[in-house]
């Protein structure tokens, strides 16, 4: 039986997805969600998560064992990676230039740290010389840094930090929500402890996925940890008994969906074959063109030239201009999502993401044709 | 561009799905699912989120108004409930008749609380006199239920429980992962303070999704609460600045997966179209077709005739089989999936889940003469 056929509930006009995420994905990724429901314990299905994981790590560039999908949205692998790794009042700082790495301070603080934030303007990234002089003097348990900031478009430089917070003891983790798959990401090289990422944005899945990778040395921090992790859902102990298994079987710990790692295993093969370069060169083109083309309607990007996270640009609007009426009406009368700003920077900005399949001239086009007409 | 003509990487062999959940959706939900994917703060998407939440408030039982899909799987529901609502050394007291009611003990425990099981043997019911004079003796902050548990297959009534917490002050915590929409689940009616259920078993879609409802009376507990929740993707307060809005507009709180949201809403419409009452008669005469077929085989149903979970029978395997060779050439010749014992009762039961569109005799009839083509 075809859809056509069936009288269904659920009709869903096609929007492209030009905000911060989701993005559309892919005929071929949308054709891999309907494959038939397996079993979360289904030898096929175990196979199929092996050859997620195993890609997962091509993507983060990592030989990080410990590398998979956690069964919730991006900001579920923030709070695997917090609940399991922090502990009541251990000092952790935090890199803090938008609305994501506030989310960082925020969590760190509900889990009792001693939580340090080194701040900088929204549309900047963090100073590097007082981060790692933070290091020096707190010598942190954990050091947080978002590397596509997505409330503000910033791409953070990840290199030369981690030597440091190793000197000093320390873990590193990265958010990497809005740069995996986009533009370099290279856990391995930089050093980098553990990440968390998502599905929808550069990987152009439907959300519900957050892919993470935990390295050796984060593992043994764990191993020391004092108190028990207060979830039993994120608790990394427990949920590693199913993705990794014991004693070569895996044993039940949620009902992951088969579904979504479909979606999930489709888009990293699609990834893979036209390579993770190539892939980093088509966003910062996009981003480019996009902005060469805006600037002909007197919109300019909020973030510098070395520092812009091509997957999301912010472009300023301005004053004159009535900003939620015009994101509404691209929304309405052209089928175009763009972002609004977040936090300090609401009403103030749009975020135009170009990610995964979006990342193209002709995708570009057609929002700088529709916004002129709303203009 | 139609799938056929894609050469994509996930091709799944059709699988009929009789364990413990997911089951096989209808082809209404599965329709559903490839509609294209929208922003989690689209209007559109937030109108298809209302309506959800209305549905689900159908399906409970209940006038609660804060019902949603918790953006994880049914343990994530757990998850959620727990971590907000329990604090360090409160009292809790919890039936523990199989795996799920164990599970809620660990969590509790991990969250520091003062946890008292009240056990039965497995395959049978929590006795309501001792659960009530637990709850007489240790007041409780928190009561919890399994009301069908998965791991077994039986069905806790769970009628005169909640007035006897109420008396004492405490709130009645209620997991219906198998019962929603497959056997009686009465909200409202049994004064159930808090619930949590999933996706992929009555509801019939994809796991990836935990409904859940909160009652009036757990939210005043949560504004007594004296310490943070030790989670910010499962914090109650935070979620719900997204899921009902904040002076009338929806915050960002997580990306919410609107196909998994597709896949819900088609599957609430169609169980409300058939009928909550009809369709718990349906899994009654599923199970009690199956137990008389499987009968002739010498095959026993460990839960005796008034506790039994109509969704979900667990069969007593004859110590001459051997029980796991058979599981798997079920699956490897038939294309079937029966679950396997967990806890105490692995590798002595299999667990035959009927549920949503397999509660059906023609399902039973494959299944029964593929057992018998296996035996």
């Amino acid at each position: 039986m075809t859809a056509s056929t069936l009288s269904t509930s659920v009709h869903i006009e096609d929007v492209l997805l030009l905000g911060p995420g989701p993005t559309n994905p892919t005929n071929r990724v949308m054709a891999a969600l309907r494959e038939p429901v397996l079993g979360h314990l289904d030898p096929d299905f175990l196979s199929l998560m092996d050859r997620c994981k195993t890609l997962l790590r091509k993507v983060f560039r990592t030989p990080n064992s410990l590398t998979f999908p956690v069964s919730g949205t991006g900001s579920s692998g923030m709070d695997l990676l917090l609940v399991n790794l922090v502990e009541g009042e251990d000092k952790i700082v935090i890199a803090v230039n938008g609305f994501f790495g506030g989310r960082l301070a925020q969590l760190s603080q509900l889990l009792g740290a001693n939580t340090v934030r080194v701040e900088a303007p929204w549309g900047q990234p963090v100073d590097k010389d007082e981060l790692l002089a933070a290091v020096d003097r707190h010598r942190p348990k954990l050091v947080c840094i978002v590397n596509g900031e997505t409330s503000t478009g910033v791409y953070q430089d990840m290199s030369g930090i981690a030597d440091a917070v190793h000197e000093t003891g320390g873990l590193l983790l990265m958010d990497c929500v809005t740069s995996l798959a986009t533009m370099p990401v290279e856990v391995g090289q930089w050093g980098v402890d553990v990440a968390f990422s998502c599905s929808q944005k550069g990987l152009g899945c439907p959300s519900g996925l957050s892919p993470v990778t935990i390295g050796r040395r984060a593992l043994e921090f764990l191993d020391r940890r004092l108190t028990p992790v207060p979830s039993f859902y994120l608790n990394l102990a427990e949920v590693q008994k199913y993705i990794d298994g014991v004693d070569g079987s895996r044993l039940y710990h949620h009902t992951a969906s088969s579904t979504l790692y479909y979606a999930l295993l489709e888009s990293l093969e699609e990834i893979l074959e036209e390579g993770l370069e190539a892939r980093w060169a088509r966003h910062e083109k996009a981003a480019r063109y996009l902005i060469k083309e805006v600037s002909a309607l007197g919109l300019e990007p909020l973030v510098a030239e070395p520092d812009r996270l091509h997957a999301l640009t912010t472009l300023i609007v301005p004053e004159r201009l009535d900003e939620a009426r015009i994101r509404s009406r691209l929304r309405s009368e052209h089928r175009i999502e763009v972002g609004a700003g977040l936090g300090d920077l609401a009403g103030k900005v749009w975020r135009i993401g170009l990610m995964g399949r979006n990342a193209d001239r002709a995708v570009v086009d057609r929002f700088v044709e529709a916004l002129r007409a709303v203009l």
